[in-house]
């Protein structure tokens, strides 16, 4: 009797998990064909003249060179993880499901990268042209191309999530917590992906940005983008594979482990209260991410301003879309919750609230530091008067003081998140609530990262205005859109990073119950802080994020330096080229630039890769658990503190050059330009990719775990 | 009968207790005997003409004054957290015993700087006038001076303790866990007066620095310590108060830090299984202080060299005083260990020599990475040749990298003295075996901090003789002697972070059995990292030293600011100042500095002591630990990277001036005086304040203890 009200129950459940597989997999159709769409809308622009085709024609060439090169190195790495996955199955020690779940992480992580290149590579001349015939509809060419990196990450992500879930749970039948667990598998094989993305991505651009202002601006004298300049087209280059095709990488593998991780977690927490085996708890973050696709969509209809707008009202019109389909997630996720989970479990709802707000509070933050029109950057500004060291010191104090608000964001966030969810009565919903918080935090990613991809496009389109000799009105009004972008872009890193803690937490999370379930109770966990070994770890942990990011800045350092070598070499041996007569060797330099990033691109992700499984080895679970918590938690710092203060001299720069303390050639001016280039590779290489660091040293160690529970020397 | 053997036992033990007592009271009497007999040798030194007289009496007022304005202050805030703590006692939070432990450890911390500084400032000039004689003289002179602080600190040190001890113990004869936990309150009066100390002393020497330079050398074109610069005083105030008095301070409570929460741990440890009330564990820490004095004074007799030797040799002198100092604490250590703890527990003998060892080893990585004998400080200078920005870049990549070393290193020293002490069979022996390590690492103090503190001597004696007109072969010699400082100095900054971080941990663990006290069991503690309270304030505790180093490094940024102002307004109004006609106001530059920073230090203090009160209150004591953990870990990285940045950024510079990528005047050189310029707050403000930062922490939450545990929110 009992039994059968269970089964009718069970498979009114089953019914529901259906549609709701259903409903993922329509949003994740529905995203890619609106990407689809989009992208066919960027093609009908106009690439304008042959000139500009031409330098478009090499960019693409030199990135889609790069990105083959990439490929070729991380096919290797995946054929070797690929191997040791299938003897660790083979072993037992994980099923066999995994070696193949990390792969389509990796390939789709990839694939999303290589669209949003694909369609910012072809936006570029197009997005200049456009801005030929005004600011707003180069606007729309630009933000378009990010609108379809946006929602190709989104709905690859979904497309993912959900065929894996259909196998998995119908075709071959899984309890649903190995599927959960296969599931987070695909998110060791996105971060794997998202980190070489990012690291070579990111060294490759601020070589070659660095390299090429060493020798053009500071030696030869010659300006920016200058066609005359041999590392110019490397510099494109490298906006396409570090800013969109990194982005899209890292991003795609935020937005899958989030949901993932709040799966796995999902099951956990009400697997024991759930009347069908947690299901219901699964359904959540997927079909929140299906409403956050379909809210993005209407929310990117209301990015729409007249033909005659200033920036500000852009800007407005760009956070219009956010907001709107922020607004629309709330208020759909609060039906969905009371439904799929009952009114006993509306609290989740409130979970899910603060993950959205807190993006939003982190992003404000980061614009308060960052931009000029506060207090922070002008004083920073002011302090360009006095010298290089002041600005150096300041903007270093100004990254660190900067990271005091999203760490009381993130903190209220959590504690509200795992409160609201039930925490304090059961703490594994209360972890679910944390987890489900990063879902909501990243329900709007298709907009918020359509308004953050358009940004590298209108760099582009700058230089290719410069180089093709475009009207001064035309270079001003890409200027316009790359400022605008550079506004959007510090929202989006401050949103990418509070996603990556959040996702990050669940993950350390995910990772216990792991090691519960295939320690089958004979493995102890002692996660007290007074335990030595998890000191230790979080020493070790917290130590990892200062060594990555001194990896990547030292490479950038190296890298810029050939750079710089090559570029002079040219200028001394190529006649006529400073007068314009001959062309440079644009191929050189993107070559040299592709073999040093990737080069360089190794050694930091094999150590990611590595340290957990040494620290487990050694330490066993609780070792690694505290090296989990000190990464996350120095990560999380460190990455604030380099994307601020590399935000804020960016901006000093722009602020000084708007002719405020001198100007343009004044010595502030020059101090600001140092201040500027040390930020670069803090901004653009070590910190991005810290946020990738400590979500991969998470699922690392989550498809690891069955070794270590076995073997480990403490 | 039982009953009968145990006590003829605690009789025994009960002597013995008394003997250790007399030994450690001893102990500090001889030290502060050869302290005084030291001092009464250096003033026997010549002062030199009356010019040298004259400006080392202007050091020595600015010098004074600060520390007059400076205690002024700090006795305002002692006498506010006196009532605070008297009320807490009357409330039944703490014994009456705390809040007049809290007055003696600032007061004996205080003074331990003082009367360091009183001497430096008296053998500066001295040690110019013995380099007229040659460089072993001078070298003979300032490390007299040095022996005299370091004694001083150690001898003071154990004075406070062993007359604590015997009050408490055998006067009030509380029981020896109240005993210790009162204690362990002088530490946190200690801790707040080292805070108020380097931070204050920190900011005034860094803006006089960064002041001076920046109008004299960069603006005026004068070299450095001309006597036409009106803020050439306080550069050598500055020298005074933060690196002597300051350092004074810090490592008093450092010190007496260590040995106290080894005490506070041992008789936790060992009162389950001791005969007599853990007294046995109390007597080592105690013992081996004693011990450590002994041999750093036989140890200092062994720093003699002939007359004519070149630097290397000066080095090896030293060194061989600090090592064979330590072999003479090995070799005692071990039968001490044995015969107070019996054979059972010799393993502490191990756990001390870990502590010993990690100390050196941790100062050999910080000599691998700023000394610009090695590769890392060479390529740092390298990158001088292309600019500002690359030498930065790589500075800050290189202190990053910097902190791997000595992360492993203290990772296999917390294991290794965890588990010889016993730790992986009993916690708390584990745990009392990494406080105790921590006393090994800083038994040799005494001789340790004789060589680090002779430094600043020799670069006041640099200044003196550069202003008084002295030959310049006596300003070759005091260079070289500084540049010897240099080296112990960042041997001796290594083993300062090396030992906080221990200590640290140590009173971690104190914390954590008082809160197990006064909870009375009814306090239930979850140091679990799945705790979210836990994982929460790990997060607040990693944001804690980026807050406070932000905050010193803009401190020492206004301040400077505002020295530059007053330096260019004397260069205006003053006539015939440029052409040595009439002298600056160099006390108007010495007082604004005072100002300025004893204004700065207030704020960083207050946030120190109030965070784990407001994080107590709001997520109680689990929070804190978690706060605590963070704050520790994130700290000991940070200081390290800072230090050691700031360290490669100075010997590159100077490795630069030493001829080589074009030595001084060329591009590089001016690069590399911007990298030292950014380097200064960073390992000699903000650096080293975090150290004491770490520690304070702790102690306020153990003081503050009994109120948490009866009011928090979550």
């Amino acid at each position: 009797m009992s039994n059968n009200w269970i089964e009718t129950k069970g498979n009114v459940f089953m019914e529901i998990e259906k549609i709701l597989v259903a409903i993922t997999f329509v949003g994740s159709v529905i995203a890619l064909l609106f990407a689809a769409i989009t992208a066919k809308k960027v093609l009908k622009f106009s690439e304008g003249s042959e000139v500009m085709k031409k330098i478009s024609a090499s960019i693409r060439t030199g990135a889609n060179a790069f990105l083959r090169r990439q490929y070729s190195i991380v096919l290797i790495f995946f054929g070797v993880m690929f191997v040791i996955l299938l003897a660790m199955a083979a072993e037992g020690f994980l099923t066999f499901f995994v070696p193949f779940a990390f792969i389509t992480g990796g390939f789709f992580s990839g694939f999303s990268g290589f669209i949003g290149m694909s369609i910012a590579t072809r936006a570029n001349a197009r997005t200049a042209n456009a801005c030929m015939e005004g600011l707003n509809r180069g606007l729309r060419c630009a933000f378009s191309a990010g609108s379809v990196m946006g929602f190709t990450v989104v709905g690859l992500g979904l497309f993912d999530i959900s065929v894996w879930f259909y196998l998995l749970k119908f075709v071959f039948r899984l309890p649903i917590e190995d599927v959960t667990s296969a599931m987070l598998t695909f998110s060791m094989g996105a971060s794997s992906m998202a980190l070489f993305a990012r690291v070579g991505g990111g060294i490759f651009t601020k070589a070659a940005d660095v390299g090429a202002d060493l020798v053009g601006k500071v030696e030869a004298g010659i300006p920016e983008d200058d066609p005359r300049n041999p590392a110019v087209i490397s510099d494109n280059v490298g906006d396409n594979v570090g800013d969109v095709a990194g982005m899209g990488a890292d991003l795609y593998e935020s937005y899958v482990g989030s949901v993932i991780s709040s799966s796995a977690l999902g099951v956990v927490a009400f697997n024991s209260i759930a009347d069908v085996d947690g299901i219901r708890a699964v359904a959540i973050p997927m079909a929140m991410a299906a409403i956050g696709i379909l809210a993005s969509i209407i929310g990117s209809f209301f990015v729409r301003t007249g033909e005659n707008t200033d920036q500000k009202t852009l800007l407005k019109a760009l956070r219009k879309g956010t907001n709107v389909s922020a607004l629309i997630i709330a208020a759909v996720s609060y039906p969905l919750v009371r439904f799929v989970l009952g009114s006993e479990y509306t609290g989740v709802f409130l979970s899910i609230l603060s993950g959205l707000v807190a993006g939003v509070l982190i992003g404000l933050s980061t614009e308060y530091f960052t931009s000029d029109t506060y207090n922070p950057t002008k004083r920073l500004s002011e302090s360009a008067v006095t010298g290089h060291a002041t600005i150096i010191i300041n903007g270093l104090g100004l990254g660190m003081l900067s990271t005091s608000l999203p760490v009381i964001i993130v903190a209220v966030c959590v504690l509200a998140a795992y409160g609201f969810a039930g925490g304090f009565q059961n703490a594994t919903n209360g972890l679910y609530g944390i987890a489900i918080a990063a879902v909501g935090m990243l329900s709007t990613l298709g907009i918020t990262l359509a308004t953050d991809a358009y940004g590298p496009v209108a760099d582009n389109a700058g230089g290719i205005a410069q180089m093709a000799g475009l009207d001064p009105d035309v270079r001003r009004r890409t200027d316009a859109l790359d400022s605008l972008g550079n506004t959007t872009a510090a929202t989006g890193k401050g949103f990418a990073i509070g996603s990556a803690a959040l996702t990050a937490l669940a993950l350390i999370a995910s990772y216990v119950e792991r090691v519960k379930i295939v320690g089958s109770g004979s493995y102890t966990l002692d996660m007290s802080l007074m335990n030595p070994v998890v000191l230790v770890g979080i020493f070790i942990g917290a130590c990892l994020p200062f060594v990555f990011a001194a990896f990547t800045m030292n490479s950038v350092g190296r890298a810029a330096q050939s750079i710089v070598v090559e570029v002079r070499r040219q200028f001394r041996e190529i006649t006529g080229l400073m007068e314009g007569k001959s062309d440079p060797d644009y191929a050189s330099c993107v070559d040299l630039c592709t073999k040093a990033s990737l080069r360089e691109m190794i050694l930091p992700t094999l150590i990611t890769i590595l340290t957990p499984v040494f620290v487990g080895l050694t330490m066993g679970c609780n070792g690694v658990i505290g090296m989990l918590a000190g990464a996350t938690a120095t990560g999380f710092l460190l990455a604030i503190f380099m994307s601020n203060s590399g935000g804020a001299w960016d901006n000093a720069k722009k602020f000084i050059e708007g002719g405020n303390y001198g100007g343009k050639g004044s010595e502030a001016h020059k101090a600001a330009v140092v201040g500027d280039t040390v930020g670069d590779p803090l901004k653009d290489t070590a910190g991005p990719s810290i946020n990738i660091l400590i979500k991969l040293l998470s699922v690392v160690s989550i498809v690891f775990a069955g070794l270590i529970v076995e073997h480990h020397l403490f």
